[in-house]
């Protein structure tokens, strides 16, 4: 098959148990008013700020002095410190793609040429252990990400390929990528064994694999994911080493680390169509949504471990949640679309776009959260930069990327997954080509309005998502049937201006928690569409989230402020705030009757939890009390 | 002033600003069936396979090697695995002093020798820096424990001098004490700056500065307190090294060592009488009671850091609430009360005691919880040892001294803090003796029987618990004035048959929490007496203490089971159990309206909580759901 080089994010063209392949993030051209300014700032601002960052915390010195172009040793705190310049060369090489500069294109190359000069005449490239451990490479593959490193080299190789063309960075990965495959294999191969304590390696040497067209790549991911589960990586959960990958069914340990694991785990399947391996991901994927997932979509509900905790173990407020297990969550989920194109995978990236990796960053573009609790106290804030420095740009490759994750396509199918005012325009892998313009304030309005803006014969599919309860669909001037998660495939030959009116009706909506969540009993999470929302006292508003009663909900209104928080929909509603008795403040616990609380109708406003922490600190809370009349 | 040598567990008998002082722990004899079993238990059974395992793990060998009897290196995994040998050696120095036996006393003398021959010339005694880490010795005060570790052995020695008169263990703790007095001191002094990253040092100088009367030591530990606060233990609140103590009002950080620093504050006051620290514990008293502490009386909230959580920081499932802890605490109160006298303190005491450390150990008594969880799925379960050995010795030191708990003093009167079946026979400073047997099924029971049994002159104060509503006391046939939360204090020449009739009335009560603990609200906790209670499922029950919801308590019944769980009080109550409807298998969040849930009335019974996990392993909770008509 004749393919072009698409700039997709997981490029699974000719990767045979995968139907679907991802169109070029360049396809889509977004004018909506949340992920295209926050693309734009990461592009025009954030990637120069965090190379700067990179620069002044010692990253880049790190590779001059393995280089030996500086004196000293080791700069930095962790030894996967790395990671940040290759997760930040993505993003730059994703930048490039969509807006293509001379000047970042130089930064870019000064980087990739700092990288070949420390790299070593066999491949080996890691500044730790160059400057801090030599000799003891490939020891220690369960403490020091030293697989995890290259896995991120070789990701941001693929990405700056596919974006530039240029092939510099990637002979810095294939380089390393062979000395890893000389060095480890199976029993009896007459290599070492061992697999890396955080995963990555993987699904970057699958990725590797379909770029080169090598098997070997492909081949060696596969063995990284057969050695786990036999003590080589910990041998415990925390590592994802107590079972077999193929007999696990529960998410567990380092969230992180998990999804990191079962992404590589799907990109491995999409090549090798093993079915244990399918198997496997459905039952950790169960797991994940019914058992250990935040409404937000966040996962990792410990500090002790950034883990997952046991079935139902949600809390809120100390939720860890970390803004990176919400991007390898969009990553593990984004393979599993590209495998069956289900919706329910693309509501889950939806949900965790907007609700869990979103409120990561701040509305400056400059501030983040490591932790994102579903609950606060107002002490909780957003910081420009982190010792252990993961997260920054981890946001930063996946906004520089974000197009790629609006849309699917296979065949003379493109299937639209995500929604908002801008432009689709992409050659299918059939030979046609698909233009269109997209007319929607979504996801602040479920009105979606789809212009054809070119002739062409393809099947336009669109998500429906699951909570579109009474979406409705107009195409051409006539009602269609539509179900809600689930795809409305149209099959027609589409001519200039045909118009698609899509409607997904957008009431506040009341979720309840499964009554195991035992801190959410008798609450509720408030949705509008995709949206989550939260209340936060900013100072303005006197009710207290942790024990403020919801009213009535027929009276809320829910209506855009542009001027507010960048410009969101607000919810206007009434709660019954039950003053604090002032007996309370020398109490802890006391005995029943309690004595009856002051309570008032107060007015208060529900803003989107994304949003949160972008005013005056104040108590926030995403679950509220509410009568249900139980 | 002469003075008896009572074998007090802290001996304030000359502290200047220490009104009371403890009695004799041989001058309780308990007849009771909760402590009684449990410190005979200690000292027949548990200190041999404690000291067993001392040998077995290589604790002991750490010793030999270290005074070259035996070849090798540090045998066992922590730097601070000494102190579970000191820890061991002050029980059984305990249960010399009640129980003594020519047995137990040679093993004592054998392990004293062991630490004789380990000890330096100069006194140094740490295994670890010996075997593991020579020439590193004070260089790691903040990781290493090593003054924690002094701590404990000058606890052990001083224990030792109380119960038996023996001066071989002091010998070698005076060694090492004298040696850490002329290497720390002051700035200015000419010797090292430093402070234990893990608190014990401090209160163990000053018990040892009352032994010897050497005022050194107290400055000593002066000086350990004063050193906090200036970034020489961490700078962080981990190790309270955050403020100078005399600034702190929050407690916060690893439980265990934030509360072995206030117990050492508390007697370093008692000597010194600053009112500074004086009024820093109270601030801290406070913070943890109305904040920071369970309805337990667990106190350390979070798994990361074994550490108190933020205020209102509670979560039940995920309490670590560390045994270690509660008996810090209960060090901690009992100082206080030592000071003051205050029945604020005793209660605390005495909840901790029932509801916090003895949840830790198993009804067989050998079986211990580091962890205890106030809600639990079943699989949480008693351990026989722990690699991180502190909780089982801890226990073990607890229990063996359990009796000097029961009572405090000062002049010529006495004050009964804790009740259970048993006499008490002490002289008073005054020179009187007081001689009284008492009789009572408490805490079962809520009726007391002090008999006088020897002629005698001097005030008896009994203290009348703040949860005992409608007390009442009837002294020699004539009914007197009871207030809860204080003492009853009788002065009077007291006659052999004189009897004092107390009843502390035992509703079942129900304790609500703070609404800002959010998991809880809705829920009651159930106490009877001082005892709270769980809803544990142990198959024989079909309801599931997360979703049960409490029926009226009209109709619900306390009675005392001889059989059940060593003999207990349980309560038989009715729930409406909503079963868990099907649909929520396969979800973790949906909109509402609930579906209507099958509900059934369903007997169930409630067990105290210290007897969880003892039976087939179920769901258990101590926070239950309730109507509360609000």
């Amino acid at each position: 098959m004749e393919r072009p080089i698409e700039v997709a994010i997981v490029d699974t063209s000719a990767s045979p148990h995968a139907a679907w392949r991802g169109i070029g993030i360049d396809r889509v051209r977004l004018d909506d008013t949340i992920w295209e300014p926050r693309r734009r700032l990461t592009i025009t601002e954030t990637l120069y700020s965090q190379h700067r960052l990179l620069e002044e915390t010692g990253r880049m010195a790190n590779f001059r002095r393995t280089a030996g172009k500086e004196a000293g040793g080791y700069v930095t705190r962790f030894y996967f410190d790395d990671s940040d310049v290759y997760k930040w060369l993505e993003a730059a090489a994703w930048a490039m793609a969509t807006d293509p500069s001379d000047h970042l294109d130089q930064l870019i190359d000064e980087v990739v040429a700092e990288l070949a000069d420390a790299q070593r005449p066999d491949g080996y490239l890691n500044t730790w252990y160059s400057l801090k451990e030599p000799g003891l490479e490939w020891t220690e593959l369960v403490r020091t990400h030293e697989l995890y490193c290259a896995g991120h080299l070789i990701q941001a190789a693929v990405a700056h390929v596919r974006a530039t063309g240029k092939r510099n960075l990637l002979d810095v990965a294939v380089k390393f990528a062979n000395l890893i495959c000389d060095t480890f294999g199976p029993e009896g191969s007459g290599k070492r064994q061992g697999t890396d304590g955080h995963e990555e390696i993987e699904l970057a040497l699958v990725e590797l694999g379909r770029l080169t067209g090598e098997l070997r790549y492909i081949d060696q991911a596969g063995y990284f994911l057969d050695a786990r589960g036999h003590g080589l990586s910990g041998g415990d959960e925390y590592h994802q080493d107590h079972l077999p990958f193929r007999e696990t069914s529960e998410v567990v340990g380092h969230a992180v680390r998990q999804v990191y694991l079962t992404a590589g785990a799907a990109d491995i399947y999409a090549e090798t169509g093993d079915p244990t391996i399918e198997a496997a991901l459905e039952r950790l994927w169960q797991n994940m949504v019914t058992r250990r997932m935040y409404v937000s979509g966040g996962i990792g509900s410990r500090w002790e471990g950034e883990a997952f905790g046991r079935d139902f173990e949600l809390p809120n407020e100390r939720a860890y949640t970390e803004s990176c297990a919400a991007i390898g969550s969009v990553m593990w989920n984004w393979r599993m679309l590209l495998l069956r194109n289900e919706a329910r995978y693309a509501d889950l990236i939806e949900t965790t776009l907007y609700n869990a990796m979103l409120p990561g960053l701040s509305l400056s573009g400059d501030r983040y959260f490591y932790q994102n609790p579903l609950q606060d106290d107002g002490n909780h804030r957003r910081r420009p930069w982190f010792e252990c420095a993961c997260c920054p740009p981890n946001l930063a490759r996946t906004l520089a990327s974000i197009g790629g994750y609006f849309a699917t396509m296979r065949d003379d199918e493109l299937a639209i997954q995500l929604y908002g005012r801008g432009t689709v325009s992409t050659p299918l892998p059939s030979g046609a080509s698909a233009h269109l313009t997209i007319d929607t304030d979504y996801p602040w309005d479920g009105a979606i309005r789809i212009t054809i803006a070119e002739d062409a014969d393809f099947i336009l599919s669109l998500r429906i998502p699951a909570w579109a309860t009474g979406a409705s669909a107009v195409v051409c001037g006539e009602a269609v049937t539509v179900n809600q998660g689930a795809y409305l495939r149209l099959e027609r030959k589409w001519h200039t201006g045909d118009t698609i009116e899509l409607t997904l009706p957008m009431p506040i909506r009341h979720v309840t928690a499964h009554p195991y969540i035992v801190e959410n009993q008798g609450r509720i999470a408030v949705f509008r569409g995709p949206i989550l929302f939260c209340l936060e006292s900013d100072g303005g508003s006197q009710v207290d989230p942790r024990t403020a009663t919801l009213g009535q909900a027929d009276t809320w209104i829910a209506r855009y402020e542009p001027a507010l928080l960048g410009g969101v929909v607000t919810i206007a509603a009434e709660a019954f705030d039950r003053q604090l008795p002032e007996s309370w403040s020398a109490q802890l616990y006391r005995e029943t009757p309690l004595e009856p609380a002051a309570t008032a109708n107060e007015a208060f406003t529900l803003v989107p939890y994304f949003a949160w922490a972008n005013r005056e600190p104040g108590p926030m809370a995403v679950w509220l009390k509410m009568d249900q009349g139980e």
